[in-house]
């Protein structure tokens, strides 16, 4: 009886998805996250780890036994998609970081970050394209041409953000994060800018007037981004406020929330803009408005279920990328000639992190020279420390590559093959090895931060530094500003040597006068009497 | 210059996923269901209407715009995908009915509900088939054998468990819900069964143990379903009870309910089991155990973005079917004979009502017979609700339909085209046209009900139910079984007459006794002092 039993359930698949093999591989990824997620909070009392390099490490650990099971035949259980990444994982990872994000720090040194993450990323690109063209040409790698070398430098240009991420911390190093993570957000945007600029500009005839097409062309889709983001995210904060006006509702206020946020990142998409300046200034002011003019319940869901995403998202990118390292197809061409693999990885390490010592010590230096005051100058060690927290390059390069080295077939140049794995070589390493340095060296360079609060230093990873309320960074920030009216000894002299507290006591004033009141925020909506709003106003700050 | 730049633009389309229309279709998308968000709010005051009817209609409304603009050639933007539906909509939705329903409820009304379910359905079934086959040998519509006819028996027999969810309240009538609510699960979990069972069965050689077959393996499916169910749910308790004292962390906690309580459907999917009745139970578990050992902010936000998901993939779903309606392929073959069409639908509709009826009615008096007091028997009133309300069809219809009647090769035979055609019709009707009356037909049957709170009662949408605190629920109904055990005056009568209620005790105590020091679950999760639990803890009960 038993085995006929299971003789009937074993036909049975007619209707449990078209694919038993894909819900095979569903259940384990959906285990290996589950996984990740209990080993990283285990280790996280553990200096070196971060929740990064503990899903690259089991993705890699999978691939192995999976490779053993095969009897080396497949590795992973998942290819690596483009549309996976930049459709699915990729905008909540950037949604709340902007949603996280603390703004007075941002925007104070936005001027920095800008020039840091368009100039620094275009010079990047130059010194990579430039260093590889003529290391590559002594090696025997193969037929590239000017437009491949042009996308090795756009490839390996963009900064992982994701990874800074984890290793900054936000309530730490203040000034180092928003460095640091601004500048991934528009060097994001500059790569992906330049990598198409490249792909369809006929590069046979370079002039003059294609710089001034590509620098026109980043305007555009920078200043174009960031209205479409501001715009999507003033529009959610209308249509809650408006809607919502007496008769809350939270679970549509929290689905209006994510709709929007996503609709914003897709209409980006749809005019060919850049998604990830969009869904992050969307973050930004949903935070600053929308966030205000829903229920507390709603707030607090907002909070932790973006945070949560945009978490799992990051576990799942590098469990993904460690799987797939060990795709077996890909080095079949490598195998042939180890060496030359490992010497192309090497070139493009180093010349990773020639590409960032060449704008971030130059640039630091430009900014410092209009810096009056001393404590707002960048510190040599803070230098290195932002040099240094840059080099890890993650999935974006990744799917540039893929994009460039596998559309004529996968893998079937020899050339291309080599590019593909010194990509996925160089992820790997600069993610473990760079990232595992990268908290003793802040410790060793900042020892100061290390003595206030030795245990939290360590545990720096995504999970603890939402543990921090969100609402009390406006707070703080305006406590801040608040501060500086006060203690202002000589105003003419303090309007002068600090412009940018200025423009925000300017924006402050606007935003009273003119936004708050239409878009709501904190202290524009109406507070019901009795309501958890009011009574427990306190808790959630 | 503006025009360069916009040739330079419309260029950059390499990186912005594979296939520019299905940006737009998801655009499209996100923006409809971020406008049954808005309107469905504006029109929850109204009394006939509820978020289904809205989504289907302008799922219907856009289908139409997209038809007129395509120039009739095309409705939809995205065709019905049974995977789709099966893995990604279907389990929050079911995981947040678990999570939210009333466990007392529930349980007092298993025996009834699971005999509405199992019984009823192979009833209705039965009904439907015999009917089916009689009523369209006499019309001219094509062949079908024995296979199809029990096919469409199945078919027809699935109660959609999302539209009944929006008729009827769970805090207004709680006994009807949980009786069809209940039964609605129980009967998703058959239907799927039975259509298995009769896809994998040689029909040409019926005979008697196959019917003992199709028991066992109904009985082998339901236990086997549940105690995935119960183990995930307990072993999510377990891990995060363990993992976590003294060092919360919300992210980590919300991603792994989330992560386990999907693991749970996609393992019973792997065996080859009912993802629904698993992801169900796994629910209930985890509202009872793990959702007490998290900290105060996973609890709202675990409670609210569980709601949140399921909302929106209701939603999701109605937009779906409405704009899949007009699918003019479907309507070729059928507007050669309309009047079959209409007749064929017309006929289903009867068989359904007469299907439903045929157990409704039995079923209640035979329960009605085994209990003695009267108020815990099933009124005629109440079992015409019980009968109206599960007359909706949906989702699962649908994909059981596209299973059976798209395979070879979509609507070639004249049959098909006419099967899917009619199952589209039915569901349509019966959700609008029985939805529509289902609200004032409950006013009518049950007035008291209306005179006590009259506005909340036309507002029985999924959104306003959530509201009601889900920590609120656990305390009622122990308080309610303490009152039983207080004012109990002859024990022994009580004991006998009220049996469920003594299992329902001895299961309080070993749960107290056993479980919950192993699992956690209210009050036997150390409450650190001066934590938000504490504080704060009547703010969300």
């Amino acid at each position: 009886m038993a085995i006929e039993i299971a003789s009937v359930v074993s036909k049975l698949q007619m209707l449990s998805t078209s694919d038993h093999s894909s819900v095979v591989s569903m259940n384990l990824f959906v285990a290996l996250l589950c996984a990740c997620i209990v080993l990283g909070h285990l280790l996280e009392e553990n200096r070196w780890m971060n929740e990064s390099i503990t899903a690259l490490l089991i993705g890699i650990a999978t691939g192995v036994v999976i490779l053993l099971l095969s009897g080396g035949k497949s590795s992973h259980i998942l290819v690596f998609s483009e549309d996976l990444f930049f459709i699915y994982l990729l905008p909540p990872i950037i949604f709340n970081a902007g949603f996280q994000v603390k703004k007075k720090q941002f925007f104070v040194n936005f001027m920095i970050i800008a020039s840091f993450g368009a100039i620094g990323t275009l010079i990047s690109c130059v010194v990579i394209t430039f260093g590889a063209t003529q290391a590559f040409k002594m090696m025997d790698i193969g037929p590239l041409d000017i437009g491949d070398y042009l996308a090795i430098g756009a490839i390996f240009a963009a900064t992982d953000s994701v990874c800074t991420l984890q290793v900054l911390n936000q309530d730490e190093t203040p000034l180092l994060y928003s460095l640091v993570f601004g500048e991934g957000v528009v060097n994001d945007a500059t790569s992906v800018v330049l990598f198409n600029a490249i792909q369809s500009f006929d590069l046979d005839r370079l002039n003059p007037s294609i710089a001034v097409h590509l620098l026109g062309n980043f305007l555009y889709l920078f200043i174009a981004s960031t209205l479409l983001g501001v715009l999507t995210g003033l529009l959610s904060a209308y249509v809650i406020k408006k809607l919502y006006i007496g008769r809350h509702s939270t679970d549509r206020e929290v689905a209006l929330m994510m709709l929007m946020a996503y609709l914003s990142y897709m209409l980006a998409e749809l005019f060919y803009l850049s998604g990830i300046l969009t869904v992050f200034f969307c973050g930004i002011v949903m935070s600053h408005y929308t966030w205000h003019n829903v229920t507390e319940s709603s707030r607090v869901t907002t909070k932790h279920s973006f945070a949560t995403l945009s978490f799992v998202a990051e576990i799942f990118i590098f469990l993904y990328v460690g799987m797939d390292a060990l795709d077996i197809e890909k080095w079949k061409f490598v195998s042939d000639s180890p060496g030359t693999s490992i010497a192309t990885s090497a070139v493009l390490l180093g010349l990773i992190l020639l590409g960032r010592a060449a704008f971030v010590f130059p640039l630091s230096f430009l900014s410092n020279l209009t810096k009056k005051s001393q404590h707002q100058k960048i510190s040599f060690r803070q230098q290195v420390i932002i040099w240094w927290a840059g080099l890890m390059r993650g999935a974006v390069s990744m799917a540039l590559a893929y994009n460039q080295f596998t559309r004529s077939g996968h893998t079937q140049l020899r050339s291309n093959a080599i590019m593909i794995t010194s990509t996925i070589t160089v992820v790997l390493f600069s993610t473990v090895v760079f990232g595992l340095l990268a908290k003793p060296l802040i410790r060793l360079l900042l020892p100061h931060q290390k003595a206030t609060n030795s245990m939290t230093t360590t545990e720096s990873s995504t999970p603890k530094s939402v543990i921090v309320p969100l609402l009390g960074e406006p707070r703080d920030s305006e406590a801040d500003l608040e501060g500086h009216e006060i203690h202002r000894p000589n105003s003419i002299r303090a309007l002068l040597s600090t412009p940018t507290h200025t423009v925000h006591r300017l924006w402050r004033k606007f935003d009273d006068s003119f936004m708050r009141p239409v878009f709501g925020g904190r202290g524009f909506v109406p507070v019901e009497p009795g309501s958890p709003t009011e009574r427990n106003g306190n808790l959630w700050r």
